[in-house]
């Protein structure tokens, strides 16, 4: 079955290619209104994975993240619609200049081919992921995690209809039928047919991927994010910064998880900062020193809690004494994902900047807005944490490469 | 051993990353003397390695690849001097939007980290690869064939008394002190430390690193390229290019292995193309309509010759009924390498550039063109076939990635 997937999908992706710009968007179009018009049959399937899902004993998190209601779904087929707004990257030609012999030399973005998307129980990752590989021109393979099958089932009834709509092969975007794990190590395998991996979720399933794949991967391990509250920092903006960061959504790969206060700092920042995040219920772990400062709602951190990604109102807080130490704190316990500096020394932001290897580096704003959409990509594919094709959040031209493109006039090599 | 060379070259991956550009310029300038001051020792280990390889029954092309002598190894030193005038990639800002929230959204060139460079018997890569990778502010562990190892002990010798002498770490470059593969299999393991492995050599090299490595790998497996000479073509502009792209240096990946000609051209154009490559000592082997237009000289190709990476003064000819027949002859049996087009027609020209899916796709110039130096990257470090990543020749730019990086004011996400 993997072999027949796998080369539908290649010959889908070839076709999806050549397609023009409104072709493609059309197809996005017909999909979200097929999926208003199938609302309540993808409704009914959403229900009745909850329904297992809840018997089986998911937990509460996971299930609110599989379920559907009417606003939901409206929100999918949104989703849908603002990716066919965004610029087409395919066919962009992004240099073009002439050599010295007179050939003109350029670069031209185009799709990758197939995308295989393995993710867990999200079923809008299945029409996000659907629209932005369409917009790159690529054609999709989407594996869904089995607690969300039906309703995926239902989603991907909904884009075959409107690929078909638009005149473009169903196997364009295929839902695998199938979420048995031995279907996935075959797809992993087919690198003559399958460009790229994309596995979102939990840390276990991204290794599962990451150790049997023979097609390239990206990988998002997780999302240690670090406030570093240097010596200059503003009271308030440090407060407002790292509270935002910690609590707005918790749950999530750029919540917080560190954060650490300049020394020279810390006698101002660290008693008004254990205040605010204790009034919004978070759990502080310190270092010595910030318990000391911190009085005794300061929980002692362990060396684990370092590297923690807690996804809950737990932060873990530290005293450095230099902003080279806070570099290296960052380099030894981060996750690559992002890193805050909140200063008003113009040296620090830029040394900060130049010397955090993360994927995202800010000064002065909540890690909350390393995000495709905040970022300006128009929505997201996954955040890359590895170095390799793309670092950071993807959006749809993270999903193309480029080709050389000549132009010459019977030039020849000497 | 594969432990201690990779943690090595992590920790000097970390030093070249924020040393200055001019002082990677210095490194390299210093490698360059040192090797010429060298001079007689390399040459002396070289020609150790040569009498061994002609003793083992190493092919003509090969100890002609391995062999340096004074003038070879001025060019090798040449070679690490001209890099260190390319641009610095690294810290280069590529954009810098304003979001409606005021947040300053950028992406910034940054070093991958430490490459692995894998090749064969030509020690030139050993210098080309080492100027590379500092030139983009990356450690390189370079694990060139055992054919050359008393050339490239000697190099590196040189390498890393330059490095030192510009107060960089030696691990910043390190020559891998035992060929046996086994450590390369280790290394290839190693994917805390090493961020991308590039093979450059034969097939069989490609695939044992692709299938054993846990790092992502560029692969570059072959180069069958192909000229389509079009309707529309000139005579004698289309007999130029395929003559400089099969005869010019046919032992390489971006020589032409296949012609495919239109058939409304293919009386004007086939006997004299025959006639013009057989006088350059090129061996045509045509499919049926090739053999009735070019006469007696050409040999009836067998279907396995389509897909051959002759590497020699054999070329395949065949007759095709459109462009579009071309495209899809390319994309069943070309690499993904270079592909040409010989056209006085706009259209086709156009359709052929953004239809052809190979690394590089050029109209009106031949297919040797394919090399970072000719296309303008100064030099390359190999040339990838496959998408992810970088696609096609891979100069100093293509050793970087991109992280985001944000400048706020205090903002909090809503």
């Amino acid at each position: 079955m993997a072999a027949r997937l796998a080369g539908d999908a290649k010959r889908a992706a070839r076709v999806v290619a050549k397609a023009s710009s409104s072709v493609r968007e059309q197809a996005m179009r017909a999909v979200a209104d097929r999926i208003t018009v199938d609302a309540e049959l993808i409704l009914a399937a959403n229900r009745a994975d909850v329904d297992a899902a809840r018997t089986a004993g998911l937990s509460a998190p996971m299930l609110d993240r599989l379920t559907l209601d009417a606003a939901r779904l409206a929100g999918v087929a949104a989703a849908v619609r603002q990716v066919a707004e965004l610029p087409d990257p395919v066919g962009k030609i992004e240099s073009m200049a002439r050599r010295p012999n007179g050939l003109l030399v350029g670069r031209m973005r185009i799709p990758l081919g197939v995308v295989l998307m393995i993710y867990e129980a999200r079923p809008n990752v299945t029409t996000d992921a659907f629209a932005l590989c369409l917009r790159s021109g690529n054609a999709v393979i989407l594996r869904g995690g089995s607690e969300a099958a039906r309703t995926n089932r239902a989603l991907g009834n909904a884009i075959a209809a409107g690929l078909e709509q638009a005149g473009l092969p169903a196997a364009a975007a295929q839902v695998v039928p199938d979420t048995d794990r031995r279907l996935l190590e075959a797809l992993l395998l087919r690198d003559e047919e399958i460009d790229l991996a994309i596995p979102r979720g939990g840390e276990g399933l991204i290794r599962f991927v990451a150790e049997r794949a023979r097609i390239p991967v990206i990988r998002h391990y997780k999302g240690v994010c670090h406030v570093f509250v240097d010596a200059s920092a503003e009271l308030e903006t440090a407060l407002a910064i790292c509270e935002n960061a910690k609590v707005s959504r918790p749950g999530v790969c750029n919540a917080c998880e560190t954060i650490l206060v300049h020394e020279d700092a810390a006698p101002r920042i660290v008693p008004a900062l254990v205040a605010r995040l204790a009034s919004r219920g978070v759990e502080v772990r310190g270092d010595a020193r910030t318990v000391a400062l911190g009085g005794p709602s300061v929980v002692a951190a362990t060396e684990a809690d370092w590297s923690e990604e807690y996804l809950a109102l737990i932060v873990t807080l530290g005293v450095v004494p230099s902003l080279d130490a806070a570099i290296s704190h960052i380099e030894r316990y981060g996750s690559q994902h992002t890193e805050v500096i909140v200063t008003r020394d113009h040296a620090a932001a830029q040394r900060f900047v130049a010397e955090v290897g993360s994927s995202t580096v800010m000064v002065n704003a909540s890690t909350r807005f390393a995000d495709g959409g905040e970022l300006g990509l128009g929505a997201e594919i996954g955040i890359s944490t590895s170095k390799l094709h793309a670092y950071g959040p993807m959006g749809a031209e993270e999903l193309t490469t480029r080709k050389f493109i000549v132009f010459g006039a019977g030039q020849v090599r000497t």
